[in-house]
């Protein structure tokens, strides 16, 4: 079975990584639950695209830009890293952002589709292990 | 052969990635060499530590913090990405940074030992695909 037969669709399972440390520059009292760990409970009572797995992590040093996520998902796609991310306003938009990168066989999410806050607030991405030369064009 | 004895020093091979299209925030001209190219070409006159690869990357969107560069090898290691590099004072921290980065089975150069420009220019980390049980205790 090759590798597109094998995931459906054709394109590699994703991974959606939510800092849980995240504090977002507020002040967490002694036992208190941190906005990182806010967003990630709001993305987990949200049912994931398919493909697509929540994964809690422990820091992703975006400390100034929080609260973080990063999406990854095989070795042929971009790693992106976005910040500036709110448990109130943003489990929808997160949801919505990772099916579309899971949809992009390299992770690039075409510019017109793209979430503005996508569009304002990657801080980061790195580029795949190894690029598939017909998919090239498409970036 | 196990994986500790195929790299001799027991650990995975490391990528160093520079972003070659970074303008730092300056006017390039038409034709010019961009600070990016120039710090990727400072590290490429210099001899890279063993089980190190330099690798010319297209964008790695940090564009507000550049130059950038990324640092990743292997399903063990956290990949780091660091900015507000400069090719005329960086190349020599990359280069022993680097060698630093590579000789930590799971990337997480120890604190004491860990460069300045690290320590206050850390952009993102991005954890690694799998954990080593044993190594957990180190980090």
């Amino acid at each position: 079975m090759d590798h597109d037969t094998q995931q459906g669709a054709g394109h590699a399972p994703v991974e959606l990584l939510v800092c849980v440390k995240c504090r977002r520059g507020e002040e967490v009292p002694e036992g208190g639950v941190r906005p990182g760990q806010r967003l990630h409970d709001a993305l987990a009572a949200r049912e994931m695209p398919e493909g697509v797995t929540l994964t809690p992590v422990e820091c992703l040093q975006n400390c100034d830009y929080g609260c973080s996520v990063a999406m990854r998902g095989g070795a042929e796609r971009w790693t992106y890293v976005y910040g500036n991310l709110h448990e109130a306003s943003h489990p929808d938009l997160l949801t919505e952002g990772v099916a579309l990168y899971h949809a992009a066989r390299d992770g690039v999410i075409p510019w017109r589709a793209r979430p503005e806050h996508f569009k304002r607030n990657c801080i980061a991405r790195i580029p795949p292990e190894q690029a598939k030369a017909p998919e090239k064009d498409k970036t």
